[in-house]
């Protein structure tokens, strides 16, 4: 962030007066752009003893497994997010259950919601974003192929939690690989 | 936003090649400026029989009463935050138990997650973010001079659902006022 996306005048970084942080303050118009985390939103998509998910077609990660999930926009909700991205990724239609996991990635400033959702049924199909979509037993995951840690942090919960028969909200903090 | 932040060059408004909704595009070196919902992360603080509110001593609704919460920053978790603020808006350490509300506010693109705590001693005390701090009984609270619906909603979640001893996460989708 070099110049005002107000102004075009160019930015300095300084602690406001009512601040106690450093921020990109415009030398011209003076006004200050926050940078604050952004929320990525997504489901754990089911169907009888198995999960939806999607093999990557774009960077980060390309080629490797996902849960349909990408960065919440204006105007949505968490939820009406996560329903989008698994129709935009995986072209499947499921039903929320709760918010299953949330991750602070720290160092890379993301938060992500991931919701427990039951397929509604088994229809899904590769996409832009995937260029494969399949349904895994657990004994079929693969765990080596797995994008992110949020998503092996994910399944791994899903799979313990499957014995007990109840899924509480997991709460993690990412800070760095 | 109307120029680029990082060349300075003047933006148009388009859907870009790869995507399904309009963006901020810049003419000049192409850079894509995505806008997002910002967080807001805070605390419901008990103590005993009592909940921790504070005065506003900032717009907007200055003079109102809220529970400390505000953006979450960069580089911090979403209970670091939420820590921050109720040290920030009240001068009060507390300890979280979990989140409670999660509120997605989709007319201002913002969610707000607002964390059940207990204050660990009755200390506070007002901050330049609040004019004054206090704890209320049930049958104290301003419900009249409260500073914004999500408060409202997590105050009289709270007081329901001490009453059945259980605190289960609260999830709101609100559209405008």
């Amino acid at each position: 962030m070099k110049y005002c996306s107000n102004c075009a005048g160019p930015l300095s970084v300084a602690v406001p007066d009512d601040d106690n942080l450093p921020r990109h303050i415009c030398d011209g118009c003076g006004t200050i752009h926050y940078l604050n985390p952004k929320i990525v939103t997504g489901c754990l998509p089911v169907y009888e003893d198995k999960v939806l998910l999607c093999k990557r077609a774009i960077e980060p990660r390309l080629g490797y497994w996902t849960l349909p999930a990408g960065y919440m926009e204006n105007a949505e909700s968490t939820t009406e997010g996560a329903l989008r991205e698994t129709r935009e990724e995986a072209n499947a239609e499921v039903t929320i259950s709760h918010l299953y996991t949330l991750t602070s990635i720290v160092h890379v400033n993301q938060v992500q919601m991931l919701y427990l959702a039951e397929l509604d049924k088994p229809e899904f199909s590769a996409s832009s974003e995937s260029l494969e979509v399949r349904l895994f037993r657990e004994d079929e995951i693969p765990w080596d192929e797995l994008a992110f840690t949020t998503i092996r942090n994910a399944l791994q919960f899903y799979f313990e939690d499957r014995q007990k028969g109840t899924f509480p909200l997991r709460e993690v903090i990412l800070r760095g690989n």
